[in-house]
């Protein structure tokens, strides 16, 4: 762990950053507890590395007054997801921190007790990092690392025509976790909003699931900005046509209960976004195997549309009719 | 490359992006266009990976005027310079940036160019990364990789009492061309001037004398925070005492006509930082095998001291006598 020149700051709180941190890296060799400039990674024999960075800014992807905890495990999941979405097997991740004025030692303690937490669960160990001091808002970057036998890692290239889609678990429910924190939306019970609402700051990392999957899906990723931009991507990139059977999209009780499972109610979900969940396409004769993969990893696994020849993402009613889509989902830059 | 879920900003800043970086990345295989969540990087057999992130803030490690090519050398180049006092071979590098909205289109494109020199320059290419929107300062975070003979890595523990202490290059130019630019010092010819300026912007990352190092030095780091700083981590990691012998330390011309080599001279170049030469201890008997080091990889090399029993980082004058040293570098949290 390495700090670049930066506005001085109370030497303690480097010291309290060593003492909370240290023990995230004392499972991990390679990090030399963190008193080194750089740490080093070995590869299981025949794997490669696969390595993925994701930023969360504040005022952007969370808010100052979030809990920590839940900053820590967000910023760290949903890294945690991309290696999923690729068939990883997650060992370790960097965190580069640049903390303002008002993160004290209250807060770095429980940010710092999250990713333990996170790091049980997940069997992930931290390698090393930087901390540094910022005027602006409080940002923070994963590199996440795993490893792959080589050439297996699951692309988003590689649906072909014929080919079926699937998605994990249930789509729409952290966009409407969302919006409820943004108070646009009320009138369910305390429990369903509780539920929706904790889809949207505690995503689910499927790797269980994503790594059952090498071998099996032609195209994978993780659907972040919307189910329907997301397919667009492996569509784009595998040079396919992705149709979307809409009533086969599912969807959570809770959800349901406030969306409804008409067609706006599915559109709504399928370009909500931040859901976490794995999207993918397999050939039909691989339906058993992807049965086997969704009951091995206990995750919902549903069959939602199928490959052809062409471009695009296209979403059909009960009856096969194109329903249009207005914006398909989070517009990035 | 993947961006997170952000405030929109205008879809062909996207592309833009997509545009300039993906010929950055045509050179690793792994990095797939920079079109999926994640890259795969494959180590030369017997090798492990060597890993490090550094965060440049605007306002604390750059300015906004500054040119954006200079940002992003600097920034590429700070990283490559933990990779080689580490002795490690350097390839690729993950890119992750928080861009506010005064980042435009010919910003961008110059910050590219830069980073495309310094890929030529140190043969590294770039294997991933992640754009997001942030309403504060130009956040940039590098992931350097490289690799390394298992277990081989120049750690900053392993010094031991009766080794040599050495530096590359010179000391204190960076320092003083940081005064410069502040407005602090004045009055020297307008070509030294210059190169001080330089030696602040562009440093320099010791790649080939690194790995040269590698099997010869027994502890080893980047200066960064200040000579006499780092070598505290090199003696705090490594349980030893180190004394510096003030007169050896090897100043620039430019610098010695600017602050002289008395030892307030001497002194403040020893704590002003920012130089990103590499400082190391190797046995006496190595002496020989450092100066060819040295000699193959272009870069002078001086000893400046030697290691002890006990605690400590200790600058002595020419009689001896310890020089009084009341702050060793830059505080960092």
């Amino acid at each position: 762990m390495t700090s670049s020149n930066s506005e001085p700051r109370a030497l303690s709180e480097f010291a309290l950053i060593a003492k909370l941190f240290a023990p995230l890296a004392a499972n991990s060799e390679g990090a030399f507890g963190l008193k080194d400039d750089a740490a080093t990674l070995r590869l299981p024999p025949g794997e490669e590395l696969v390595v993925t960075v994701d930023t969360l800014v504040e005022g952007v992807h969370f808010l100052r007054d979030d809990s920590p905890e839940l900053i820590a495990k967000k910023a760290l999941r949903v890294n945690l997801s991309d290696l999923a979405a690729k068939g990883a097997q997650a060992s370790h991740y960097l965190l580069a921190l640049s903390l303002p004025e008002w993160v004290g030692d209250a807060w770095l303690t429980d940010f710092a007790a999250g990713l333990a937490e996170d790091q049980r669960r997940y069997g992930v160990t931290l390698l090393g990092g930087d901390t540094t001091a910022t005027p602006g808002p409080l940002t923070l970057s994963i590199t996440a690392l795993g490893s792959i036998p080589k050439g297996r890692m699951l692309r988003r290239a590689g649906a072909k025509p014929g080919d079926l889609v699937f998605v994990s678990g249930t789509i729409g429910d952290a966009g409407a976790g969302l919006e409820m924190l943004q108070a646009k939306t009320s009138g369910l019970p305390a429990v369903a909003r509780e539920y929706l609402i904790q889809r949207y700051r505690l995503p689910e990392p499927r790797l269980a699931l994503g790594r059952a999957l090498v071998g099996i899906a032609s195209a994978a990723l993780d659907v972040s900005d919307g189910l329907i931009a997301d397919l667009g991507h492996i569509a784009e990139v595998s040079g396919v046509r992705i149709v979307i059977d809409a009533p086969l999209v599912p969807l959570s009780a809770e959800l349901s209960g406030l969306w409804g499972r008409g067609t706006q109610g599915l559109l709504r979900a399928a370009t909500a976004g931040d859901d976490y969940e794995l999207a993918f396409t397999a050939v039909p004769a691989a339906r058993v195997a992807v049965a086997d993969a969704a009951r091995a990893s206990g995750v919902a696994v549903n069959e939602i549309g199928r490959v052809e020849a062409g471009a695009g993402v296209e979403l059909t009613d009960e009856a096969g009719r194109a329903i249009a889509v207005a914006r398909a989902g989070f517009t990035h830059f």
